[in-house]
């Protein structure tokens, strides 16, 4: 604490992210990265972009991107907005759009990003908890609040919340934002942009650090009704008029032009997925479903810090979180077939 | 406006950057961008991480970046703090340093992204005039406030303020942040880095967007007080984990090891500028001394607007701010030799 620092500062408890070791060789779990590399076509884009036009501002509006996300979803570059990091793009959402004195209501078990925002911003919350299958009761959200939001599928649980529960959602409540944060959404469920022409009350927020491959890029984005997007470009264009530059604008346009690879390597994941869960239960585990690049598991006899200890040892990292209701669960991140198989090979030793 | 908005959305006044003209083929003398090309070596490093890679996440705290600011300058590490562009620095250095009821001093010329960060935060402010030279008189910053920020050199006047006087600046607020913002120290003034040891309320922004010639890259820094930086990385980490991506770590890392190339193209710019100062005087310009790789200059008998207006048309963009006090200069960014010569030649036409 310093006399310099804001007030509120002192009692920030920023967000851990899962560690980025700086070893090599180890069969890396933790950060629900994608085993298989960007677009080859992503690569060259950037590749290009590298050289003597880096001395130039990048389009302070990537426009090329919003076309690029546009066209690929069947919306207006104007329902489209891009950040620096679906983490900034939420960032943003919060201090724009859930600022209502009532509170933000979102799951107890979800992206633990969530209540350090509210704390930057200022902002009251309530968690509901999550039934006894780690699901989202919908009813439960029928109650005053400025806003909502939860990761679909879930995080770090996996679970997907049908379309259909998340449209109940949205007419229970249209005075107040529905955010569906959609970080993986790619490997397993079907996308809420699908309802936002629909309800002038659904933002949707995507990354392109998982199903695209670009977590070392970092671009975020979110689509719903112009107005929507209008508060979260007056909050950029009042923090940081470039938030994007050269590189990530050419990349992620790329990524989402190259529809065939991204969907190759989401199936690849998929089928790995639901391989890895076959041989989890195999060894003993409890998996819930999951519509994510990884699986959240537990053993009903093993401790998971213990699990989570022997597997470092062997040079696997997956990641413990120490939450009261999660704090005997996993969550792994699928690999590829190599990696998956020498998670498996090291759980079985343990 | 919309019902969906956080209250405070419906008053912001965002930042309006200069254009960043899509044709090709104009003398783009408008935003400060570098007429050179960033570091070869730069590049080099840049396109080493354009790859597989990109799959994963970057370093959130940009380590490699830290220690190569720190050599550079002589300080620690932790004395580091480093963002998505110095905008997004000065945005968090706003957040949780200048919260404090105080009004916060600038100058009434100056960065106009200043009083936009206020308005983003809610903080109140007072815009102290520049004297008759556009020069900043520390005696009017001796009054009660809750932070001082100012660029050195200014903003958009290119008048360099001395270490002496930011020096009794300091002394006069010992319990208050002063925040210089040195985007264009590197043309033609010293570093205030120089005083960080020794007065803990200094905090010093930079970017890497004019004399390192990274504008597209987006990457700045400020140096100060550990205390300093803890307030900057708890916002920073309350808000995105990994602000930088990877290209940007590696390429600034590389830019700031290339000592050799940059001072070679800052002595180049120099060197223009004062070329170019003698040439408008030629013209018949009033030119405010420059220390930046910019100039600041009026015409007495010819309209500024127009000035601009005609240079348009002739393929050359200048800044031209539509602002009570200095309606009748421009901005000119300093180019090539060649670049000059045509603004001068379009300039003798009008």
């Amino acid at each position: 604490m310093s006399k310099f620092w804001s007030p509120f500062v002192k009692d920030l408890v920023p967000y851990v992210p899962g560690e980025q070791p700086k070893l090599a060789k180890l069969v890396k779990m933790n950060t629900n990265e994608n085993p298989y590399g960007p677009s080859p076509k992503a690569v060259a884009a950037m590749q290009a972009e590298v050289g003597d036009n880096l001395r130039l501002y990048p389009d302070p509006n990537s426009d090329r991107l919003k076309q690029a996300v546009a066209e690929y979803y069947g919306v207006q570059p104007a329902q489209v907005f891009v950040g620096n990091g679906s983490d900034e793009v939420l960032a943003h959402a919060f201090h724009g759009l859930f600022q209502h004195g009532q509170p933000l209501l979102f799951p107890d078990v979800t992206y633990s990003f969530y209540p350090v925002y509210c704390g930057l911003y200022g902002i009251p919350f309530e968690a509901l908890p999550l039934d006894e299958q780690f699901q989202i009761r919908v009813e439960d959200y029928a109650r005053p609040n400025g806003g909502i939001i939860f990761p679909n599928p879930n995080a770090p649980t996996g679970c997907l919340l049908a379309l259909e529960a998340i449209e109940r959602l949205l007419q229970a409540n249209p005075d107040t934002v529905v955010l569906v944060d959609e970080a993986y959404i790619d490997f397993g469920g079907q996308s809420a942009i699908a309802l936002v022409d629909r309800y002038p009350n659904l933002l949707v927020a995507q990354t392109l650090s998982k199903s695209r491959s670009l977590a070392g890029l970092r671009v975020g984005l979110a689509v719903g009704h112009p107005d929507l997007i209008e508060a979260l470009e007056r909050i950029k264009n009042s923090f940081n008029s470039y938030p994007l530059d050269r590189m990530a604008i050419a990349g992620a346009a790329a990524a989402f032009e190259d529809r065939a690879y991204f969907e190759e390597t989401c199936r690849k994941v998929i089928d790995s997925r639901e391989q890895v869960v076959v041989e989890l239960g195999k060894l003993g585990f409890d998996v819930l479903p999951s519509a994510a690049n990884f699986v959240f598991a537990r053993h009903p006899q093993k401790d998971a810090a213990g699990i989570a200890a022997g597997l470092r040892e062997q040079g696997v990292i997956v990641r413990h979180f120490k939450q009261e209701r999660i704090a005997q669960f996993l969550r792994i991140t699928i690999g590829t077939p190599e990696q998956n198989q020498a998670l498996l090979d090291a759980l079985g030793t343990l």
